[in-house]
């Protein structure tokens, strides 16, 4: 019998389709044998329109967890949320080693531990070209540059080929904090054959080159020496290099640095620990903040995004730790908005005007740059690379789809492969091989529950419909007994109804019951079936509704 | 004793603080007896994130309603829904006369009629220079461009002065459809004086100078004759102009045009009969589009803010009315997404992504034009009309407060005056005078309800925590008969409670009764209280909620 040929898969099971919750799978080996790594165990977040009450999402990890066996080790690129956010959530489904270099792996670590996990499970690993072995692969972590410190192309070796899985990143010659973007080293990769480029897609859209982290520090600068109250900035927490740009310029124009926000005190923390940050300015306790003259402040503020119980959101809708906003003062956004917080953040612009404080965003381009490729840095990755196959990732389907016709203009083999695509890229012709179920996990509560298993539904029906209950007690000889009680929630009232709309429900049901077969009433199936459809029929025709209903029957033992 | 001084007051309740739902208040008379009249009752959109399951947001008229005696009339400066949506289901409270020109009036006694009123309240009225009286108010309709046919700036005259209010505009030489903007007119009204101008601040954050809608018509043209396979086009179903540019494009193409979604034909037809469209490609049934090649298709379809029921959502998640999009099909979106729709536009960009359909939309500028005045326009309009004091409305308070500025910069009072906020022009120094409570109306279902009246709150709650129901049945002697009854509605289990969260909860509640105090149990208040309170432990200690807990304690009478 011969033997069988080894594969070479690719498998996101997220962020391929979506720009969250990352999640990739490799594997080599015979087929069904595979041996596996996963690249990154990230997050997304709920929202009320589609999961409300649900804190974090995660792609669903079934498929690999089925396979745990056969898991030779998990690999973070970088410490953002929606790359090593669901570690402490998943990791007791996977249990395989977690490699990461310092910075990184000390905020993996931090979610090990708030899971009650080992935290020894996550290993401390050298950059490139110290490379990893797990099972049959040889991994290397690249540095590169992004918008946190650390990030990591991985360099996936295997006895098929080398990968090139470039992680999240930007081509930044001065990223101000953390390692520059190295051509060179990109080149020298492409020169030893890569058989595919797994590659961020966030930005395809975008047409110009990415900007340089550096550029912004004149730019902020001149915008702080100008104020004249006091200046808060917020930006994402775990943007080092910028937190360090905003201080340095408040330190320039003689102002005293504050960092409010439990995220941004925990990166700066975990930053200079670690050693990824050689200096940053004195921060002044905010404590102590209030009896300095305002114009003596510079404020850095977690909640860019808008989130309701962030340091921004309480400042500009009262007061935050003693401090609070006054006309003559500024606040900058040096940041951009995510698709989706538009309105989180313009309320907080109104609140802000309302207070009469200048507001100043990246809209200019001045006070923020992308952590992501355009365009022509793709084009640029791409020709250093130069991969057998471009794969995107990191993108919804229009990313993706995008950037491989961009790939495919410019002479490149390129796969559209979302969530759930296996690719074979041992193949002669790399291609898709097979098709995986992929869903989504929630974390609710303290609970991970399916994305589909219909609780996170019923919320939704309560939400758009409100909900009646209704108790009924049957007695003994298998008739109601007393009336029946209705109780409403998030219902309106119908001013047109003499007994309210609980009143009128119990006297229809009650009415409804009189006149029910006693077969009917002795059956709870059909009594409920019963009572719901009276309750959806007069809902409708009363105040234009039709509220989930939920029957309680309680039947007294003869 | 002296007579009362008459004031001039300006009030508005919806409009000045949120882009949408507009109502506007004009006074005249002495103090608490001025005359009023109402300018635009207007509609905005509930969402999930504060108003679950609520179909239309309107102001809260009881402050006009309480004064209905003294309101001479309503005057509706053009047909969007944000300024005549709410007509039906407030006219009941206000009951005065309804003025607004021709395609606006046919519009509003829609809004009437399906209501079951009277569409006889709405009268038709000429443009200016042909004046309505309304008590002491004189109002004439002063055709602008806009991107709806037939809107209107009010003129409204007092024996305090006169008024300009802009209602939306923007300055159009070549509208395509409807009246050009007139800098003439506006000019010889700045001759005579006006006392304030109450202007659109929308765009106020846009430095460019407006462009015209009539500039569209070669890039739409050149696009669509580009296009191999179906192209499909949404913008606006009020946007006659766009329609009418993007039907006459198909045609210059050799397509037919075919109308999909009830919004953009009730449009069409009422611009025909109002005579406001002259000339208008013939349309092609949908029914029979189903038999024609593709590439001699254009259809016409409405959903551009990726409304889930309307054609676009349908057509880009399968089929629509017998219609398909393929690979190599093009999607046109002739209009911007407006704040807070960016998602479900997005999953509609991803849905097409996923069909291979090429996706075109207006970032290029090419292809769509705003209806709202610029920073450049706003200038234009201040110069025109030279006005004594400069009020902004129709915007978020940032918008409002930077209109105000831009005027102050050059030379103008300027007041911000949000929601609430009553002026008296007539001062001689125009000024605040009284803050009145505003608040919002929501429609559920058929029911108005307010904002505050929590019904809405309880549902935020379901959705956020779910929902617990417990049913206790009390005998004749006052002790709990049989077992407690736990419903969870929206709630996760717990796999570690072996009796799963329900269970676990009955048998807690049991026992917390059974060591209860008799006058606990015998007080519905205190035992509701006692059972809301465990159920709250012991559901934050295992699944990590808070639910929203309703007791329902039934007693067996003696």
């Amino acid at each position: 019998m011969p033997e069988k040929k080894n594969r070479l898969i690719y498998l996101p099971l997220g962020g391929a389709g979506e720009i969250g919750m990352n999640m990739y799978v490799y594997g080599y080996g015979p087929e069904g044998q595979e041996r596996l790594i996963l690249v990154d165990v990230g997050v997304t977040f709920g929202d009320m329109e589609s999961s409300p009450g649900i804190d974090l999402i995660m792609a669903d990890p079934s498929w690999v967890q089925a396979r745990a066996d056969r898991l030779e080790g998990i690999f973070i690129t970088h410490g953002h949320e929606d790359h090593v956010g669901a570690l402490g959530h998943l990791w007791p489904r996977l249990k395989a080693p977690v490699h990461a270099r310092r910075f990184t792996a000390a905020l993996a670590q931090d979610k090990m531990e708030r899971a009650g996990l080992d935290v020894l499970e996550v290993r401390q690993e050298a950059p490139w070209p110290h490379m990893v072995q797990a099972g049959p692969f040889r991994v290397g972590f690249v540095p590169v540059s992004h918008s946190i410190p650390e990030s990591s192309s991985l360099l996936i070796e295997t006895p098929a080929g080398r990968i090139l899985h470039t992680g999240d990143f930007k081509v930044d010659a001065d990223p101000v904090v953390g390692e520059p973007f190295s051509p060179e080293t990109f080149r020298a990769i492409g020169d030893q054959g890569v058989r595919a480029l797994i590659c961020d897609s966030t930005n395809v859209f975008n047409t110009h080159p990415g900007r340089s982290e550096s550029l912004l520090a004149q730019p902020i600068r001149d915008l702080i020496a100008s104020a004249e109250g006091m200046v808060v900035a917020t930006t994402f927490a775990s943007n080092v290099a910028r937190l360090k740009t905003l201080a340095e310029a408040g330190r320039a124009a003689g102002r005293q640095v504050v960092v409010v926000g439990r995220a941004m005190s925990t990166m700066l923390r975990n930053a200079q620990v670690t050693e990824i940050l050689e200096s940053f300015p004195p921060l002044l306790d905010p404590i102590d903040a209030a009896d300095r003259p305002r114009s003596e402040l510079l404020v850095l503020a977690t909640g860019s995004q808008g989130e309701r119980r962030a340091a921004t959101a309480q400042l500009a809708n009262g007061r935050y730790m003693g401090m609070e906003l006054k006309a003559g003062d500024m606040f900058l956004f040096s940041s951009k908005t995510i698709p989706g917080n538009e309105v989180a953040v313009a309320r907080i612009l109104n609140q802000l005007s309302e207070k009469g404080v200048k507001v100043v965003d990246e809209s200019g381009g001045l006070y923020h740059v992308s952590g992501h490729p355009n365009r022509p840095d793709l084009e640029t990755m791409h020709d250093l690379v130069r991969p057998d196959v471009l794969v995107p990732m990191h993108g919804e389907h229009r990313h993706l789809s995008t950037h491989a016709e961009l790939g495919e203009s410019r002479g490149l083999k390129a796969i559209v492969a979302p969530n759930g695509t296996m690719l074979d890229l041992a193949a002669e012709t790399p291609m898709v091989v097979e098709h995986v179920e992929t869903g989504r996990v929630y974390l609710d509560g303290t609970q991970l529950i399916g994305a589909l298993d219909g609780v996170v539904r019923e919320r939704l029906r309560m939400a758009m419909r409100g909900a009646v209950v209704v108790s009924i007690i049957i007695d003994e000889s298998g008739r109601p007994l007393g009336g029946v009680w209705v109780e409403g929630m998030g219902l309106p009232d119908d001013p047109k109804l003499r007994d309210g709309l609980e009143g009128t429900l119990e006297a229809e049901i009650e009415a409804v019951l009189s006149r029910a077969n006693r077969s009917v009433i002795g059956d709870d199936d059909a009594l409920e079936e019963l009572v719901q459809r009276t309750c959806s029929r007069l809902c409708n025709t009363t105040i234009g509704k039709k509220p989930v209903c939920r029957v309680m029957i309680s039947r007294l033992e003869a």
